[in-house]
């Protein structure tokens, strides 16, 4: 049987999958691939260091020399995170002749315009299907498998950590610090989580995304977001009363001639998919004008997932798919963005907002003639009693369709009123 | 732009599609696989029908030789249904030099060997995205995107005028006759709708699965199967009482060195994703050893939904994907088949039972002895009242873990009992 050479970059935790997928599995790639998947050599920075995979003596090196003149090294999964060393070392690899295999969203978030440029002077080519949502193939399927289709919208649950967080906090009621904290411990939450729950992880995998489903160049920094760091527990149990779950949505969608691009936590429509997606899962709602809607769930992280979908790139490559793919899909490539981000003050929908208001007769009147002020209709109130003792209420109002930008000044508006405590809660709605 | 000329055999729902796509979005060609796909034949039987589509005069033909002797059209999209003349024209395509793409589940479901085994004689490939599920790309999926994984198991919600139909008497607690009648008026099910509700369309896709999936070489109509047309909307109102939904899953799944390969009604526990799975739509849970559980939701039929499978598939034909997948996975090969069916009998789960008992004394005694005597342990019991005026009531049991051979034994034993009318009902149990 024929074989492939393969070298691997960083033996972490998703490293140490592959390479036990290749070492131990090696008749499937056999079966699926007609050929041998041969780890030939992987990189690691200390050769002391304890690891999850046992790996033959002559594979493990801390030269990274040793694959980059590899003569017969045709493909690397380069697994190392952040921006440098990650991008110097793709870029080695790609002049080094090496097909290239990532799971680095930063890197391509970041850098994604220049790697590929380079990757197609050089004629080599880039597998990037486990750099988002893990296990699940979403790269592949938009892609490929919907090619007959214009993508009109993409709704993702990227972030496991943070719908770990969200599922938890309407399980049990607990405040954000609590499960956070809980989160941690199980292994679903980095020791700084800060990327994950402010929505930073989400806007990058986002943008990989609308490129690829929309052609739209967009630096992720530029997407608006909100995390769900600064999520109020009470605002969970107001949207369970009212029939929601709150979800941290990536959203991508085509409205007239522009994308509508944004990272929000959204309150979704209990019973609908999404919105019961639990747990540290990712799933995505892809809508094609042909197909109509689809819906992709799966383990967005975590060793073995994450190396399902690398291992499935390194066969694409050695037999040949990813060089075909790469080629057509022009990704990053010089072509004019096919869509560019809307004014997302002009985005429509409709909100959740909540304030804390003093106790006194008048202040719905006033709020609302705020609202009114801006255009924005109000659909439902809802106003529990003070509890004992306390002179601040909240109080939560759903609007009818409006803009962002208009909630937004409606909000500043209302939050300046003397009879408002703090800022207001404002989130998107949907379904 | 470099172009791929495209014929297709057949006009009908499908085929129109098709032909849509192609002439009204070729610009989508265009950017997804660096090419133009150029309608340059479609064969009818009957020139004069009309189509939901408009063709200029020089595509449309009712001679097949058009295509066949045509030196420049290089890929087929064969979307005749049935047998013959389909497994003729396809074996004629193929002989003329033309790469297929098939819809056709029951001519791979009934000729797959024959027909794989002539096109790698000749050098020439079969794509079948199309064939099962509409436009959930679960071929491609399967195929390629788990290649790093065993896939451990697959559940599918293969038919959607089934799952319509289900969907349908647990809303509306509707009789199966009366939502058979609805299904029909709105386009949900065929005027003779016996291969859907008798469970051999799901089957002969399942067969199409569990040899992707698992290597297994089945006939479908050695699958054992139940459809739900025997079905009554008292059991469906009995497993919602107990907090389940039934839904016809088609099963393929490893157990120990065989696989357990059936299509049954089967109570799904409400509020997982498969049981929430409702109207028309399709949805396949595949569990692989290394990506976990993995859902595909999304239109298992319908005209754009299906050609949107097609088209994918023409597109990656075109452009050389196809060609490598067919040859890496080798499928319906002389190899050995990977795994066979495990004896059904042997295949154990919980299931629920429902005898309808003369109400008198000892009934509850006397099958409860005889489940005992097949080593069938009852977990639970619901027992209504008679109704007014009626000596009978339904005595419903669900049944600890057990074989569908004890069970089946067990209600063969029960139906010959005086005090119990007619036969059991028996489904599966899962979640």
């Amino acid at each position: 049987m024929d074989k492939t050479k393969v070298g691997i970059i960083g033996l972490g935790t998703v490293g140490s999958g592959v390479a036990r997928l290749l070492l131990d599995f090696g008749d499937r790639t056999g079966r699926h691939a007609g050929r041998t998947l041969w780890l030939e050599k992987a990189v690691v920075r200390d050769l002391a260091k304890a690891r999850d995979c046992d790996l033959p003596a002559s594979v493990l090196t801390d030269d990274i020399e040793e694959v980059l003149n590899h003569p017969e090294i045709e493909v690397v999964a380069q697994l190392i995170g952040g921006l440098e060393p990650a991008r110097t070392i793709m870029l080695k690899l790609l002049e080094s002749g090496k097909d290239v295999v990532t799971a680095n969203k930063a890197l391509l978030a970041q850098h994604g315009p220049e790697l590929f440029d380079r990757a197609r002077e050089l004629g080599r080519s880039i597998a990037f299907e486990a750099s988002v949502a893990g296990g699940i193939p979403i790269i592949a399927n938009i892609g490929q498998c919907l090619s007959a289709n214009q993508i009109e919208s993409l709704f993702g649950i990227l972030n496991g950590t943070s719908n770990f967080i969200l599922s938890k906090m309407h399980e049990d009621g607990a405040a954000y610090a609590d499960v956070l904290a809980e989160a941690q411990r199980l292994g679903y939450a980095e020791a700084d989580p800060t990327m994950d729950v402010d929505g930073a992880d989400a806007a990058q995998k986002l943008a990989i995304l609308a490129h690829l489903a929309f052609g739209a160049r967009v630096d992720w920094q530029d997407i608006p977001r909100t995390g769900i760091d600064k999520l109020d527990v009470a605002d969970v149990r107001y949207a369970q009363e009212m029939g929601y779950k709150i979800k941290l949505l990536a959203v991508a969608q085509l409205v007239g001639d522009g994308l509508e691009l944004h990272v929000s936590p959204t309150l979704v429509k209990a019973g609908t998919p999404l919105a019961e997606v639990g747990g540290p899962f990712n799933a995505i709602r892809v809508v094609g004008d042909a197909v109509g809607p689809l819906l992709f769930y799966g383990a967005g992280a975590g060793q073995m997932p994450t190396a399902s979908a690398v291992v499935a790139d390194l066969i694409d490559t050695a037999v040949g798919r990813t060089k075909i793919t790469f080629k057509t899909l022009e990704l990053w490539s010089n072509r004019q963005a096919r869509v560019t981000a809307n004014d997302y003050a002009q985005a429509k929908g409709r909100f959740y907002l909540r304030a804390n208001v003093v106790d006194h007769p008048g202040v719905l009147a006033q709020i609302a003639t705020a609202l009114g002020r801006q255009q924005v209709s109000i659909a439902s109130v809802l106003q529990h009693e003070a509890e004992e003792g306390s002179q601040v209420l909240p109080l939560v109002i759903m609007t009818h369709e409006t803009t962002e930008g208009a909630a937004a000044k409606a909000c500043e508006e209302i939050a300046a009123f003397k009879s408002v405590q703090g800022d207001l809660v404002r989130m998107w709605v949907r379904g």
